[in-house]
């Protein structure tokens, strides 16, 4: 007869290592996460764990780190189906020879559910449970997200100039308002405000833009001083730099997210940090496309909420958060000449409880943490390029990378397991990009 | 009975793309490379192969991408031991309070010899055919790289303070060439000398040094510039700068290697280009450890050879050459603020041919051409993270990491295939790696 004091419960997980980034920098030794539904329900001494809970589904970990699910807080997931089209171009000709003209060509509602189906398989693979999007048509991205089991934070993607998608300021956000009637009532999705750029976005529509998001408690999420060219631009159209721009206008708050943020001046961090806004660090992007190098070790002095994104595939050319990361850190050591900068911790915190404030859901997710959602990363360390390990955070950081992720729940689901995927058809997938492939080609 | 026109021979290799390296800037697609014992004998079309050639390894591979086996330019392999032992310490602090005392402490023949099998398989299972080694004891390293299979070239360790392994100047010249003596024959092992870095070598020791490299006809290979504070120092003690020193001891040539040079002024980068000197970049190592930023492109400028090193995995924190390449390129291109900057050909060049130069082995490695010694890398591009691909050689250096190499070729020899080793034991290099790391935990 089963012991009544037993709780019977969906998942178990019994893991070497737990970080779970709440309480602040600690390591969990042989612990375990009980997991009833899709919530996390308990987090305790694996010795003890029998005595308290049974479930049909018990993963014993023993050369494991289990995180947070991490969160990709900036990306165009679709754009993966022009990765590494348009390499080592100057950002001129990348942008008007190659990427616009490719866009305004094949992008259509097929084009992006096909491009997020395909970046949702490569985010998981890489430890990413959810991911901050903005692309045209979200109605599309929302299925392909629906089907990979993801969690997302859609974008609602807004400027003033016509695309395939859309003609003007009012148009993005009566088809964007309307596509999220699609997905209002799903569990894992949520929605933001996506107004493209300051260069992009007139006043008008972004004073619509503010109005939509106090009136639906939305988040807003831009691109925001990626290039000085940016900034020169707006002295010269508005006599303000954007953020000042933006900040007139009443936009900055705790839910607006500026992605980029490689220019920074003094007046600009002490805006951010007054108005306590996200700032969301891309780095390879930026790096990639010439943009520069973002100060994030001054972000921090500032006690500016800082983390991180993929960006697109067409100027990264991954959706691979944790080299991103690890790049952010390295990149911090090297501007501030202390190695000491951007420690694995703080790291670890961007990439997950940071993501989920900016989001707007640090009370859901972000980490490990009784009653919020079963999100969680597993990276399996018994390998050859991560032994021997002292401190398994740092090791995390500085030496683990994606091919060590071997198991990824969202939301209580074992969404990823050693290449297998439950939601996803990854020769489909496969096919996908195969497709495109040879339909791009021609453009070459 | 055969064709009397068909040479059998070892092995062939048929794959969809091949990036020879030489000539410049060519993929072969549907290309095969011939083997014969330990050579290169023939590149030619797929479809043309069987009527020149047959083997009993006749290996298809037609997702894949076969480059010149990638060269190390420069680590401290059996620091494999220490990695994430002392991340995130200001360098005063990660120098004098972990890594010094360590090495004092745990430094021994055996330490170097398991320490370096392990690095050994990380860097082949990453792709790594040649590595350029500096460390304590190289007798124990080069019994591990027999073992392992790879080539190496190693560094004859010369220092003027006394360490575990000898007492000064002279007594590291001794024992360093008495090693040699024990690898002389080996067809995959050629030596250096290596003097440590100008700070911690004598003019004394320096002129003894080039002496031997003259005789022996060897090169030589110095830490070099690594941070600002090495060149104050050497201003205050000789009133020179390092490489200004160096190049009045007569030292710089194409036989000299000069690792990090992270801060050149104009008169070192005129220098260093008139002796024909080789660098050695790492710049995950010099951005882990705060010493900064070395600018690739001005050193492009001054038509130096320049390759690619990922230092040991005390700071870096992976024997991943592709991950130090990748890094290098987007580097170049922030600090440039231009994506065209060190593009992905010339990425390719500085892991293979550059690298091979410096060594002095351009004549044997660093590219797939006839006579050469099939030292082969191939990488597996059908993986939902590298697809889809419209440029095999940009997606290599943008999108590719050490997860898409499935074979590895030294010598002739297939060491590496989808997880498995030809020459070694994983299962005992991982028990190494858990020994050592239990040892080293009562130091935290």
């Amino acid at each position: 007869m089963a012991d009544p004091q037993v709780q019977h419960v969906s998942t178990i997980i019994s893991a070497k290592w737990i970080c779970p980034v709440r309480p602040h920098n600690i390591t969990l030794e042989d612990h375990s996460i009980v997991i009833d539904q899709d919530r996390i329900i308990d987090i305790i001494e694996t010795k003890k764990v029998a005595s308290l809970y049974q479930t049909q589904e018990h993963f014993q970990f023993h050369h494991h780190i289990v995180t947070p699910g991490l969160i990709n807080a900036h990306t165009h997931a679709a754009m993966n189906l022009f990765r590494g089209f348009a390499d080592d171009q100057p950002l001129h000709t990348w942008l008007n020879e190659s990427i616009w003209p490719l866009e305004k060509k094949w992008v259509t509602p097929d084009f992006v559910y096909e491009g997020t189906l395909i970046a949702c398989a490569e985010m998981l693979k890489s430890g990413v449970t959810t991911f901050n999007e903005m692309y045209f048509y979200p109605e599309a991205a929302s299925r392909a997200i629906k089907q990979s089991g993801m969690r997302a934070n859609i974008g609602l993607f807004v400027m003033d100039y016509p695309s395939n998608y859309a003609n003007d300021g009012d148009d993005y956000l009566m088809k964007g308002l309307e596509a999220r009637d699609g997905w209002r009532d799903d569990a894992l999705i949520t929605s933001s405000l996506a107004p493209h750029a300051p260069y992009s976005v007139s006043d008008k529509t972004l004073s619509q833009v503010l109005t939509y998001a106090n009136q639906l408690n939305l988040t807003m999420h831009m691109h925001v001083h990626e290039t000085e060219d940016e900034i020169q631009e707006s002295l010269k159209q508005y006599q303000l730099r954007p953020i000042e721009r933006l900040n007139r206008l009443g936009i900055l708050s705790p839910q607006f997210m500026a992605v980029h943020s490689v220019y920074l001046n003094e007046e600009d961090l002490t805006i951010l940090s007054k108005e306590s806004a996200s700032v969301i660090h891309c780095p390879v992007s930026n790096l990639k496309l010439g943009s520069g190098m973002a100060d994030i070790s001054t972000l921090q002095k500032h006690g500016i909420n800082i983390c991180i994104g993929t960006d697109g595939s067409a100027s990264n050319n991954k959706q691979d958060l944790l080299h991103d990361m690890q790049l952010a850190s390295l990149l911090a050591k090297g501007l501030t000449k202390n190695p000491a900068t951007l420690n694995a911790k703080t790291s670890l915190e961007m990439m997950t409880i940071n993501a989920a404030k900016a989001l707007g859901l640090d009370d859901r997710i972000g980490s490990i943490e009784k009653g919020k959602y079963a999100d969680l990363t597993v990276f399996n360390m018994d390998h050859i390029s991560t032994l021997p390990m002292y401190d398994p955070m740092s090791h995390l950081i500085y030496a683990a990378s994606r091919e060590e992720v071997s198991h990824v729940w969202v939301n209580g689901i074992l969404q990823y397991e050693e290449g297998h995927f439950a939601s996803m058809d990854i020769q489909a997938c496969k096919d996908i990009a195969l497709r495109w492939q040879l339909k791009l080609k021609q453009n070459i």
